[in-house]
């Protein structure tokens, strides 16, 4: 299956992204809106932090249905820790998109991204409201653009695939940036399909997909208020709805895991201040909880992230964080290596010549692989180093 | 109490501080020594990560038996994940130092602390043992040198106690900076007594000296494998065996809390490339171990500590912390201070200015209280921020 890291609507759906005023600088969209021509199954994976922003309340609230037909979100501005009056903002970006729109406001998912703790600008809020409904496109391509906060880059990927004999288009557009960690950080993802997808089938498909993808990365470990992964399927295609019980359910479901992953690994190499990107694989562990548990230790240790930001990934401290991970170890029968380059064997430094592994660790993204010799339990997490400019971007 | 930040050496120990060569730096002294002229009563407290270094392992098996005589460590190598000739190296350092004193091998506790996984370069720790020896005298000042790494200041405590209505001293030497974390990181505190103190009455108040400050501290969250406390008491000022029936036991208990404080928080202000130092106070939880989780998650987010180092510390990146930190909480009841000033309340931004936040938070150290508002569970910590300075100190 090829990944374009194109922004190209599926049939049904019409899109737009405008500069609202919410982000000071004019040249910089700060609003999206996406529409589904016709009504359509849609889920949602939310954050589990307990502080939860306004507009994720409401959607959690809102995905019970099943069902949805737009998406609003603004950047610049996240609605979280802002109370009673907050909830009312998000309630009411979702009222006047109804009112601009046309559609049944229960059928719309609202989501904020950017600063906590300020109220949202809401004339600025109605005012974008009303230019995205009047930009709205089959051919949009700044949809994208316009939930972007300290993101260096786009991103966005399409894919389609044979479903009952005909093509489907899957598209995809994600922000992520600061606040990465491993149970979805400050992320969002917009997935639409004209695919046809039972409800219940579509957020089972979701969570798999989510699970494999923007829950195993890790930039800076901490966890966002705002999280929230979407997707909706408006069935255009005309094929029979997917379940789990369709002959091409599996393409359907790696089309959306392939989809995730892609800009899951997009936003690590897009993280605040990051210089490297790791593939960190923990196996020979007793079960796969234990082995997740040792991966997200090493992935959030500033003193291995450190030393991933200095080129030479000492085996020593990885070793350290193993020892207070949690899982039990025994540290006679640890191994790591970096490609397949080993560094410890048998807890021990395994003589590979600093030359040979800064020959690997020189490149922007390397695997380093943590064998704990004890079982068959297994994780991956895509993460990344700790650079001084990650410290000069967040300390204001 | 006066505590009193030089090393005065109580009655009947002798001591010294040697450069041995273990650093390459000629003017750096590496290994310490000192000894008690009679037999002490010993007590440790030991690192909970399960790599342990070599000495580390063998002080483990040796502090059961209450008793000890001296204390030899060297600096400039940790003697951790070494293996099996890691242990005999610590072995040999100790039948060196009893060779060399005159002492019983089985009295003897041995200390390393410095880069991880590299052999111990015995022939130099051996000449460094000789010269030691050969130095020991009550009136030394070089033995708190001699077991810094990183540190930019020595760590030293005394003060003096009635006990039995005589003077008793009670003195210690300290070393920290980097990998300082909750469960007590890459320090060593060395304590000396002439008390006469019982030795399981020894470890009770090791081990809440040792709660109450090296357990409080939290500079980057990493566990290192060589942490050591341990005390001996040699009982020349003769009072009446301490243990908890003692009229004095509390004055003693207090100076150990004391001392052990004073230097956890030197050692916090000494941490590898850190600006700030923050005393945080979480209360109003449901219950103590709710407040030392909560309390703990915030000292070790990345976003939380950078926004530290820039000046302002942002009350919503403190909310996104609790949401995620584990203990239940209700985002409403929420108030944080900074000193005395609020910056939220009831989850929300509390309006206090910027400039009136900044006048505190300008200063070298503050304190940031969170109040959960749930119940009256507690808990403190002494943390630092997190520098673009951390971040270059540990690339290599």
């Amino acid at each position: 299956m090829k990944i374009e890291q194109r922004y190209i609507l599926p049939p049904g759906f019409r899109s737009a992204g405008v500069h609202a005023g919410i982000k000071s600088d004019a040249t910089r969209r700060d609003m999206t809106l996406v529409v589904s021509d016709s009504p359509a199954a849609a889920a949602g994976v939310f954050t589990r932090n307990q502080v939860k922003a306004a507009p994720v309340k409401l959607d959690m609230e809102r995905i019970s249905s099943g069902v949805g037909r737009a998406i609003i979100a603004n950047s610049g501005n996240a609605n979280a820790c802002t109370g009673e009056p907050g909830l009312l903002d998000a309630r009411r970006m979702a009222t006047l998109t109804a009112q601009a729109t046309g559609l049944d406001e229960a059928d719309i998912y609202v989501f904020s991204t950017g600063s906590i703790g300020v109220p949202l600008p809401m004339t600025t809020i109605a005012s974008g409201i009303e230019m995205l409904a009047a930009q709205l496109s089959p051919n949009d391509l700044h949809a994208p653009v316009g939930i972007l906060t300290s993101d260096t880059f786009e991103k966005t990927a399409t894919t389609t695939v044979l479903i009952d004999g005909q093509s489907v288009r899957l598209s995809a557009m994600a922000k992520g940036a600061g606040m990465i960690e491993p149970n979805m950080a400050t992320m969002l993802c917009f997935l639409m399909t004209d695919a046809a997808v039972e409800s219940p089938a579509l957020q089972a498909a979701l969570n798999t997909a989510t699970g494999s993808s923007f829950n195993r990365i890790s930039i800076d470990g901490d966890m966002s208020t705002n999280d929230s992964v979407m997707v909706l399927a408006n069935g255009r295609a005309g094929n029979a709805a997917l379940n789990p019980a369709h002959p091409d359910w599996p393409v359907f479901l790696e089309a959306l895991k392939a989809l995730t992953l892609h800009l899951a690994l997009r936003i690590v190499a897009d993280g605040e201040g990051t210089s490297k990107i790791i593939t960190l694989h923990v196996e020979g562990a007793c079960n796969d909880n234990d082995a997740d548990l040792s991966a997200r230790a090493i992935a959030n240790s500033l003193l291995v992230k450190t030393a991933w930001a200095g080129d030479y990934p000492v085996w020593s401290r990885i070793m350290d964080v193993l020892g207070y991970a949690g899982p039990e170890i025994d540290e006679a029968k640890i191994n790591i290596f970096i490609d397949d380059l080993p560094i410890a064997q048998g807890g021990l430094n395994a003589g590979t010549s600093r030359e040979e592994v800064l020959a690997v660790t020189r490149e922007s993204s390397y695997s380093i692989r943590v064998d704990l010799g004890l079982g068959s339990g297994k994780a991956v997490l895509y993460t990344a180093d700790c650079t001084e400019e990650y410290v000069r971007l967040n300390m204001f």
